[in-house]
């Protein structure tokens, strides 16, 4: 799909003032991405949509932000109706431009996606989709990381859209605790076999990982991730054991890193 | 610094046999870094060292991994009687190709750092240099992430390096909780201002961000990402107060992002 740019500044109030919730949206697929003209589809019939996203495909891109270089942000027109930003940037980058430069204000939620491929258990380390939703939590946004269990560009979004609209709803209605966010995952199903929503933890899974090494066309060695997912939870209150079962995946998200649990037993050692 | 490149292949088992424990060292801010250097003089004192770290500075890449090009790998010649090797990936990276294509193994301790600037707090989050810690630890590998708050490239690590060799031999000795790994960070202070390590909690701190609005020769806006950071957490057992009061803050820091405290206020929620 190519997007139309227009050299038009941010106006300083992009957004008209409004009963309907403000609602937020990035990804890390990019602007183009089927996943986000479907998250901005289920949002248009809740809320007054923005869109921010990436110029260009970011996963794997994590929490990095941009500080060594300058951004560039233009408004295009994609979506319908829809006012719509693509930003050179990575997708927490995009938040905090969305935040600072076209609303001026916070969103009543920040949605993310919807990703194409999972974001359970480890993922969410890696994942450009979750570190959107996660810069959103920093700023106090309510803020959702959703994403679909299937790497297809013509996946199907209905089920999707469906749970999307439902648990956002909910949460513009409960808000979220203090340093929470949502990750939500879809499984790749017929709405006819999906079971529900599952409040879940992450579970404990990892990849096994290895580099295919190849020689670029002056002999010179390259070597290429690959890596299969493995998961070594065997826990029925974990998003991979939802999602495996039929459930959509809800998993509370914090952003406060410290193994708690750990404090006591190293305040226990001699660092002397 | 200019690093001598030499075109040969990692070798299959680049690491002799030793009964010294093999200390894996990267970093975020590339070989040539200061902190780098730092840190393998005060590692070659414990152990035998093996460094794979980026070829440039990768300051803020968070948790980003490459699966979307091919990645380099090449033996320099930076340090003498330290195999090195410089990558064109992120920390994340450096890990996963250390531990795949150089050591054939796990080391029994990696070290990430010694960072140039704080990564206390909220930091740990946008973290080049935790990155490469937490994927180890994801790995298994007792991991440590070391950082000093001090930006300058002619900072001075006496202190760093002191108080890392005491760290890395304590936990050369204990281990570490499966799933934890270190945040530790140095207050810039000569040694006896150093009133010794504190185990802490992650400070709830965050940056007020903005955007310098700037035009290019072309007459096109880019914008320049700047930010002041405010700690918000009043708390004594924090890193941000152990930094403050003259300790070496250590927090425990953990790859569940769960916010596990929330799980069952959502569980009282319906999804439909």
């Amino acid at each position: 799909m190519k997007t139309t740019k227009k050299k038009v500044a941010p106006a300083k109030t992009a957004v008209k003032k409004s009963t309907k919730p403000i609602i937020l949206i990035t990804n890390d697929d990019g602007i183009t991405a089927p996943g986000l003209r479907n998250l901005v589809e289920a949002m248009k019939t809740i809320g007054e949509v923005i869109v921010v996203a990436p110029d260009s495909p970011q996963s794997g891109m994590g929490h990095a932000i941009t500080i060594n270089k300058p951004l560039r942000l233009d408004k295009v027109n994609v979506f319908s109706g829809v006012v719509s930003y693509q930003c050179s940037g990575t997708p927490a980058d995009c938040v905090k431009l969305a935040v600072n430069r076209v609303l001026h204000r916070k969103p009543d939620i920040l949605v993310s996606g919807i990703n194409h491929g999972s974001n359970s258990s480890i993922n969410v380390i890696y994942s450009g989709t979750m570190s959107a939703a996660v810069e959103g939590a920093i700023e106090g946004i309510p803020s959702i990381g959703f994403s679909l269990c299937d790497f297809n560009i013509d996946a199907d979004f209905t089920v999707a859209k469906h749970y999307a609209k439902i648990i956002v709803k909910r949460i513009l209605k409960i808000g979220l605790q203090e340093g929470t966010l949502l990750n939500v995952n879809f499984p790749k199903l017929p709405m006819s076999k999906v079971k529900g929503v599952k409040v879940c933890r992450q579970a404990h899974a990892k990849y096994i990982e290895s580099f295919d090494e190849r020689l670029d066309p002056h002999k010179r060695k390259y070597y290429w991730l690959k890596g299969e997912f493995v998961n070594l939870d065997k826990g029925d209150d974990t998003d991979e054991w939802a999602l495996k079962n039929g459930y959509v995946s809800l998993v509370p998200v914090q952003f406060d890193l410290t193994a708690h649990h750990a404090i006591q037993h190293l305040n226990s050692v001699k660092w002397h």
